[in-house]
């Protein structure tokens, strides 16, 4: 076996471990935690599904690999929930020691690919990376709702702070926007979102 | 919200389902047994990456989408084990209904191109196919040889059993089954894989 292939196949072998990254979200019908692994192949198939609703037109394959991969970092910095002020501080940093080992696993052309795909997605400015944000918010925002919004009322997770995350879902879908919107409206009126 | 953003979010929500329905592979480091969808997002990233060792080009973005859509129908048909000879008897008829009933919640045109790319993947004839099929047999033979080859064993499976599906890997991928074949003698040599 070449240098290049044994060096593909001990990174293939390293990601296994994103199936043991929980999250906060839980799956439809009361189900257990979801983790990172599910959650990209669920986010990858909407993008496809979705790519319709994207304000500027993308490279469908390039986002759907940007959600395979976007959380394979977490694997050694951990999953940050989205409204863990305290964890958010030291997130960056975590998280760029783990893409730098990570992806170093790598053969180099193809550790610069990934990283470079990571950042981009990270960076939140091109239509593909918008557009796969989309898909990390409207994803468990889907399955919470849902749930009669029980991840929510677990964490007394308030109007504003879903907002605060949510509304940039706008940037890569207004269309799909406007279902996160009313989505978190109608969990105000219910109590299951602090209005505040 | 118009009818076919809905049925398309009705779609995405019921393949949540996917996560439920766990296979025989167990994860590495002798961890828990792996659920489909898991299994879909690794094969497409691991498709990604080992691209350069299909035997023919491949559309990569379409052998990845055939990757993360092939076992929805397992959501309705259950799983069938590579080597339960009795359930794969039924196999074909219970997923076709699955295809018809799961593919059918999306739009016309979704409905009919998701439905002609799982017929694709299964009928194993285009160069896409048998590299996405060259993944699924990859995929769980790394994990299990990972563990010790603790799933043969568990199940008493032979050598016969393990070349009758890891020969057709070959289709999609020669330099990749000489890693495969070499992996299979291993276990044989090992114990772990029956010598008959």
């Amino acid at each position: 076996m070449t240098e290049r292939l044994k060096k593909q196949l001990n990174f293939a072998l390293e990601i296994d471990k994103e199936k043991n990254i929980f999250r906060q979200t839980h799956l439809s019908n009361h189900g257990r935690n979801e983790n990172d692994a599910e959650h990209a192949w669920h986010m990858a198939i909407m993008a496809y599904l979705l790519r319709e609703y994207s304000n500027e037109p993308v490279d469908i394959g390039k986002v759907m690999l940007m959600c395979l991969i976007h959380d394979i970092v977490e694997i050694e910095a951990g999953d940050t929930y989205a409204y863990d002020e305290e964890g958010k501080k030291t997130q960056a940093l975590r998280e760029k020691q783990a893409k730098e080992h990570l992806f170093g696993m790598l053969p180099n052309d193809q550790a610069s690919e990934l990283m470079a795909l990571f950042e981009e997605f990270e960076a939140y400015e091109t239509a593909e990376s918008k557009f796969a944000h989309s898909m990390d918010n409207l994803q468990p925002l889907m399955l919470n709702n849902s749930n009669g919004g029980s991840d929510w009322r677990e964490h007394g997770v308030s109007a504003t702070q879903v907002h605060g995350r949510q509304d940039k879902t706008a940037l890569g879908s207004k269309e799909l926007f406007k279902v996160v919107d009313s989505i978190i409206d109608a969990n105000v009126k219910a109590g299951n979102i602090k209005d505040e």
